[in-house]
């Protein structure tokens, strides 16, 4: 993957049902690009639903989790305490494209932090870095992408989840997902152990 | 910017209500990185009032723009007889890794096209590319991010947005906001146009 041996999203403050998509999407940003763990203070049940969901069909379910906490700061005063870096995206920080280098070079552990609106302002303080993905208003969502996208390069798409039921074939055209067969080892890697699903493949487009 | 000369983002789908929060979201990340216009089928009037809000503060009120459209069908059409390339953004197409160079290289007009969630299986046929930002499930808004973010290589966050009230003086620590003074004119250059706002610079904490 990289370097970095860990990543972990903290996502402070979620109003409940306003936010409920937006934070599903920030959950499965975490999980899709390589993140190991995402901590949130307050979540609907339906999202962790939705996490279930995901990992049972996509695989993965040993490699990211959601974990609520009561207490933020002390995730971050752990994080800090076993050498790890916190970085605080919001759009009043630093530029991404002048940080980056520094980041990746400063740590093998970062704590990403997003803010559902606004954040404490002591975050801004016990941060080791505030960093804007650009200096306009847009989402925590996209800025979460952009920053993982940087920290690994492209190459968190390149990871496989274990244990998943379905998996996409990359495809220039329509949609091709293949099933993972009952009898073989979840942890194999051939790629005879995927069979196209009987129903029509084109059905969910 | 880059040699780009025009980007637009078509959302295609939106269920009222429930996606207003990231409908909003894709169109400020859309305005924010880069493209000219977002086109969209349906919107909520919340979302419009968001955008002009956020225009009025913070610039580029004629820099880009919500299109309410009937027929996506025709803006895709009209933009490919233009000379533009169409770039559909799903997690079955093919790996954006492998991708953006060719992308880059063959058109200086893209049209993006996002889902809300499932989209009309003939797009995958008239989009010209067909794009995975990953192969898991996330968030259109992410995909979104991305892609803008490796098609423009960055250089979307060096860009200006003209006549705006406030300007963020990117900071480490804290939020350094800047009012633009009235009385110079809007399209001035000079720093001098801007003074720090009276109130508290850090109450939005």
């Amino acid at each position: 993957m990289s370097k970095l041996s860990s990543v972990a999203v903290l996502r402070i403050g979620h109003r409940l049902v306003r936010d409920d998509r937006t934070t599903t999407h920030a959950v499965l940003v975490s999980r899709a690009m390589g993140s190991e763990v995402i901590y949130m203070t307050e979540v609907d049940d339906e999202i962790k639903k939705t996490l279930d969901k995901v990992n049972k069909r996509w695989g993965g379910e040993n490699e990211f989790r959601l974990e609520i906490i009561d207490n933020w700061k002390r995730v971050l005063k752990i994080w800090k305490e076993n050498g790890g870096i916190v970085v605080h995206l919001t759009m009043y920080g630093a530029p991404i494209n002048q940080k980056i280098k520094e980041i990746k070079e400063s740590s093998q552990r970062i704590l990403v932090i997003i803010g559902a609106e606004k954040v404490p302002k002591e975050v801004y303080f016990l941060a080791d870095y505030n960093i804007a993905i650009g200096s306009q208003p847009h989402s925590e969502i996209a800025a979460l992408a952009i920053f993982l996208d940087r920290i690994f390069e492209g190459n968190q798409f390149n990871k496989s989840f274990l244990d998943e039921k379905m998996k996409i074939i990359p495809s220039e055209r329509g949609k091709n997902v293949m099933q993972r067969n009952q009898d073989y080892p979840s942890n194999s890697n051939s790629s005879s152990i995927y069979s196209r699903p009987k129903r029509n493949q084109n059905k969910d487009s």
